[in-house]
């Protein structure tokens, strides 16, 4: 069972039984983020954490070995379209510089890491319209010299 | 005076008095990180921000007035190369779907605005590593039948 | 049932039961580009919309299901070849730096939203050759300092 | 002159005088759309009307020539970074095919000019936020057999 | 049916019948340019002309409905590759500004019609080689202001 | 001197001596298309020529070398943006597969030369708007087996 | 069939015969490059090379139909990945404007023909490493002035 | 010295001393392909050919340090625009793969190195239009495994 | 049986015998990166080596067949999305330049063969983290003057 | 002074002193090569390390504050033309797959740093023709959970 397989399966059950993104995640203790990452196949699981996703969902073990497996990372490289990521990746564009400035200026010459790394996604309610509020956290890797 | 001539003079003039953006930011009253942004030419300032930036580090009003004008956003649309801003950007490219999945399960069919947003930046000392903290807060926009 | 086998059921019955966008938006309470919009699989139905569509075209429960779907927008960015789509291409090319200025000018530093936003066709007769009159209409998105 | 050397020229004067496009395109009786374009070198002007521009903003005869003259129109093809236009580009995108369809619905096998064509822009207050009412009026030309 | 079901078909029949698109247009009283683009689905035809173009060549009333409907005109817009078409897009690229000089010169500032067009092919005789015309006829659409 | 100063000596000349393209063509006894090319740098002209049009415009005989001096043909690449060159693009991209059909058909399998090649531009008056009418002549070079 | 199973058909009966391109092209008396290309799909054969082929490897008429069919010759377009082409483009890459001066020194203003055109492809025998002899012959085509 | 100033100077002599590239490489036992390429910056030439270059055009030593230098080899990647180059481009295009299967045919797994390489431009004459006859001759390098 | 197929019968059985590539590579007497890379088709194995893959897996002569044919190199040449290639990706876009210089310093004008060529990965166990060695060694080929 | 012009002063002292990157790096007590990626800009050096190479070479304070000054890393991302370069980048075309398989089976998932990271470059002597040794060393990061 490769990684589409997976995530149809589960995508699949995740409706049939009326669940959420979140509710999943919490109920088995780790980050609806995350949780979500796996389940569409950009990130690899522990076999502990698959085994609770396939019980869970009362999915079949293969379901667990392909959760297990390693992913290749892969997305379409032209400017997104979709408006809801287009609007990260101008956030991207728009600040990208600002962040080299502001991040190296706080830690001197290296990277925000993308591997060591977690995102959380929290909503603020506001009578003048909800906001969304994104929370990146990477481990700072500075540049060596040798 | 244009954008690049004005970010120009006002990075002179911060390296010259040993400034950081961290420190003109607070002592203004504004974030760091859009404070950077206006001084790259990303953002336009109110004329109120403008003549206390200008003041602050003794330049023009000429340089007020750049930061006034509205910017036209420009940035590369290649994949970025400099291995700080990829990082940002493979994360929008690993988790865009999965962040589409998440925003929409909790607030409904809709974006994040990248226009009413603003971000910050945190350094968390950490003994194995120091971590980046990154915050993103932008209005959710449901779209509309009509 | 996805989006497409969804606006393939939709057209089939459109064109048997010999039918417009404009009578069925008509018809329905809704405007015919939107409604057009949401059969093609580019904007979702609230349940009480889609349930109108399927009641009117005699479709299955399946197609509102897809309708209410919260759709992933794609498209192909090379630029359009179909003509009558290139010619709206055409005009952001030719236009898009005056439309903002003019917007600006009259409206400060900002966008108008792709979000909140409707648009229409008239058809202008005229002996000369009849017209088309497309409306846009979006909000003004203030940016803001932060 | 070229149209690069024109579009500085007026755009000083205009800084200068304090006019906006909309004063000067009313008080000479060209929509303000159109007058805009022509200044940013997009469209060429007629001997009347490039005369006035310049007697309106006392500016050479040089400019008057470079307003005659008729524009090669460049833009870069890429996907539009400004957020202002990229939102236009997206409505092209989302709705490129729902346009088509109910155009060609409306009218048969054809398309908007986008040559015998005009456009303007209105802003409509509205205590929510105002709002931008763009409006695009082109000729109908049906595809004929031979 | 679709235009591709639709090409395959006339394609066939032609073949079959040992058919020309010259003396398919030639009885049929059209141009066999108009012809073969409308049965590659590169043009739409009227109800009278797709029912003579099916009666002659013994087809299915499904494939007059195909030629009857309004083509989505896609190609490839990377550099052409066949040596046929590629020779006709280095005219444009060796001799596009020259047509824009001289076009221009002769008719004002416009555009020859790429809609409001026709197009033939014929053969000159010649013992050094035979030589291949093209001619195009659009009409000329004048820029307007507004 | 190379192409492009050559270039813009000629088109001072021509401005200034308020003369066109199609007068220096005809009175020099060339086609006016090849000359124009040759004038704009993609086309070599032979010393006989090149020395009457230098005569003709009172010009160095440095831009008689310059236009006998033979180019290196470039253009850009990128979809043709400015709308006349566009439409003759579009026209190729409707129409190369049909032309290769009715072409191939006529003559065989080959194609028509862009060298050994020639154009010409006429204007057809019509009380419904005037018509351009482009000729393209190239020999048919046939492909061989060896 | 097309051309695509045509070729299928060729090499999986010269596989079973154990025949190389060598051998097929001299036992017919044509050049191995040319038969070569020709069963790759990218030459069309007369037909009497076309009975030749298919009598030689014992296969249907169809085979003969379809290498007579003149080819749409498509390649990929991106820089090419193979090793082996990637040498060839690379030669292109480095020598081009190289062969542009030599030859047109050589011959005056034209290029060397790639339809009237044929190549061989000879082995050196080299104790320090045999080499590769590649001939490209092709008429030369002078531009023309009209 | 770079190589861009080197070229000039060196074309500047060639032209002023009426030599050709076939001439320079026949008087100093070179091959005038190999030659062109040297004085063009794509090849380096030993101290002792660079000597004798500049001692042939009574060139300054600069220009045979700038000779010396070892190039970083620049083309544009993009599908030649200039007809002699691209139609080199094409024969790459078609006749690829056909290279690949009949060089490997005669040598195993393995490619036509373009780094110990060679290669000649001869003019064949021919009453019905002379012929170019391009030799290439590389190094085969086998693949190994290890 | 293509290389893909040939891949995939080699990879499940791998899986289902529990073997690593380390393991096989070395039982076999060749290194486990080329073993990888032969299997994954992207070089051919000898008669003698391909024999004693397919019996060391159990798999059909079919295979070895597959693994004996000549490979087609294929990649997609955008940039690399998967994390862990891109950062290869990286390091010769970062370093690139740096290696050229320090090579071309030790060796003089020329190249590291990528044909004649090997590579080995090797694990530096580590408490602050293990490393990662990759080493590559190629045959440095000089450029030659003829 | 900014990182070009930095490159400039540096590699002409060394020219004019007839250094070599190798000698400079070792008598510096750093890699050559990542002596030589500082010097060209794509790393920055520490305040100790920035003042002796200044020293070494006899350059102005201005350059250690360049070589200080923390790089934006840039590059061309279009498929690399220089031979030299394009070799690496045909390793990681051709082996990144096999290198993510053979990491990941050592390692688990996760990737090799290019930031903690170094890179020699050795000379084996071979009377076959010498090779060239590129090792290279990165922390392997691993993904996690959260």
């Amino acid at each position: 069972m490769d990684k589409l397989a997976m995530t149809d399966a589960i995508v699949t059950a995740k409706i049939e039984q009326k669940l959420s993104w979140e509710k999943i995640g919490t109920d088995l203790g780790v980050s609806p983020v995350w949780l979500t990452s796996a389940c569409l196949g950009m990130n690899s699981a522990s076999p502990e954490i698959a085994k609770k996703i396939v019980d869970y969902l009362a999915l079949s073990p293969e379901v667990a070995t392909a959760l297990e497996a390693y992913p290749t990372k892969v997305w379409d490289q032209q400017v997104p379209t979709d408006p809801l990521i287009y609007r990260l990746y101008e956030v991207v564009g728009v600040y990208g510089e600002t962040l080299k400035e502001v991040i190296q200026e706080k830690f001197g010459d290296g990277i925000m890491s993308a591997i060591d790394f977690s995102m959380e996604v929290d909503k603020i309610e506001d009578p003048k319209g909800d906001r969304v509020l994104l929370t990146l956290n990477g481990k700072f890797l500075p540049y060596k010299s040798w």
